[in-house]
C-alpha cells in the first residue's frame, strides 16, 4: 500500500467532487486543466496521479466525465457501502452523526459506542448508544469494517486495539496522538491544529515571504 | 501563494511533528529519511519541501533538529499567537473548543458566535456564546484574524461574508460546501468525508489492487 501516497489520494478525492459538479453542469468532457483547478495542484500532477491507475484520457480530448467520474468512485471504493462504528458519544461522535455527507458518499454509521454509564442508552441521532463491550459482537454481527475513535486521548489506543481484534481494518482517529496498529490496518489521524496551521502559514507568508522558489 | 502546494504544508506542519518529538528524546541531528517517516513521503520529498524556503541541512549529517524546527515555526507561522473566533455554537464549535491541540500550537479562541437566541448568553467551555450581529466589533476590537465556520450549510457563505469583511483573512470551514472570498483571503474546507475515502481507499486497493506503477 505504500506505492500511493495520502496526498494523491486526497487528490483522487478532489478529483471525484468535481466530475460531480461537472456532470451536474451537464458536461460531458473534461481537461486536466479543469481537474486541477486547486491551488498547487498542476495538470502534469492530475495526469500523473490517474496515471497509476490506467490511462483514461485521450490526447488533445481530455477525460470522459462520466467514464473518469466511475472508474474513481471504483478506485476510491465508494461503489459500495460502507459500515461504519463511532466509539465515544461526545461532541465530535455528535458532530459526525449530524454530518450529511458521509451516506451520501457510501458510508452508513451502524453503531455508535461510549463506556461512560450515563451515556449508555441515550440516543444521539437516530442510535441509542451501546456499551463499548458489545462492540466485538455488534461489529461482527453488523458487518462494520471502519471505525471512528472520537474518545479522550487515554482511551484511543485501547479502543484501536479492540476495534483490530473486531476485524475492523480502517480507522479514523481525532484522538491527537499516534495509535499503534498491526500491519495490514490503516489509521488516518485527523489533526484539527494542522489545518490552522495551513491558514497561518499562509497569513504569515503573505505579509513576509520567505525565500521560495517559484515551481515548475 | 499558489507557489507552495496545499499538500507541502501539510508535509511541514508533519515534519514540525516529528522533530518536536525527537527533540523530546533528546536527538540533536535528524536525516530526511527520519524526517518522511510516513506513509507516501519519500527523503527527496523532505529535501524538495525544504529547499522552497532555503537550505537547512548538511550533506550527509543530516538536520539539526532545534534549528530545523524553529526554522519550521517560523514558516508556518507558529512563532506568535493567533485570535480565533468560532462562528456556530453547536457540535462542531463545542468538539474544537473542547480540543487540547490548539492552544499549544498557538492558537486562541478569542470568541465564539451564533445567532439562535436559545443559544445566546449559554456558556461554552470558558467562553459565553454571542450574537453574531456583534461580530465585527468583537473581531476589531480583540483582533481576531481566523475564523472557523461550524455552522449550517445555509448559513456559511453569508458568515464567510460577515468575516471577511470584519477582517478575517484566513477561514477553516466545516460546512460542506464551497465559499467564495476575496483574494487575500485564504480558506480551507475540512471534508471529513475524505477521511472516510481514504481509508475506503486503503481497504479497496488491498483487496483488489487497480493496475497501479511501481513509485519512484
Amino acid at each position: 500500500m505504500a506505492n500511493v501516497s495520502e496526498s494523491t489520494v486526497r487528490r483522487l478525492s478532489h478529483y471525484y467532487r468535481v466530475l460531480e459538479e461537472v456532470e451536474a453542469e451537464g458536461k460531458r468532457m473534461i481537461s486536466s486543466h479543469r481537474l486541477a483547478e486547486r491551488e498547487g495542484i498542476t495538470s502534469a500532477q492530475v495526469r500523473k496521479d490517474l496515471s497509476y491507475f490506467g490511462s483514461f484520457g485521450r490526447r488533445g480530448l481530455g477525460y470522459s466525465v462520466a467514464h473518469l467520474r466511475e472508474e474513481i468512485r471504483a478506485i476510491l471504493g465508494l461503489d459500495r457501502r460502507w459500515k461504519v462504528a463511532i466509539v465515544g458519544a461526545g461532541n465530535i461522535g455528535a458532530a459526525l452523526l449530524a454530518y450529511r455527507g458521509f451516506e451520501r458518499q457510501g458510508f452508513d454509521v451502524a453503531a455508535v459506542f461510549d463506556r461512560d454509564p450515563a451515556r449508555l442508552g441515550a440516543r444521539l441521532g437516530d442510535h441509542v448508544v451501546r456499551d463499548v463491550a458489545t462492540l466485538p459482537e455488534v461489529v461482527a454481527a453488523e458487518g462494520i469494517e471502519l471505525g471512528v475513535i472520537a474518545t479522550p486521548l487515554r482511551a484511543a489506543q485501547e479502543v484501536a486495539d479492540l476495534l483490530v481484534a473486531a476485524g475492523v481494518r480502517g480507522i479514523l482517529n481525532f484522538a491527537p496522538r499516534k495509535l499503534f496498529v498491526p500491519a495490514g490496518v490503516t489509521v488516518r489521524t485527523v489533526d484539527m491544529t494542522m489545518e490552522f496551521e495551513s491558514l497561518s502559514f499562509e497569513l504569515t507568508q503573505a505579509r513576509s515571504p520567505r525565500r521560495r522558489r517559484a515551481r515548475s
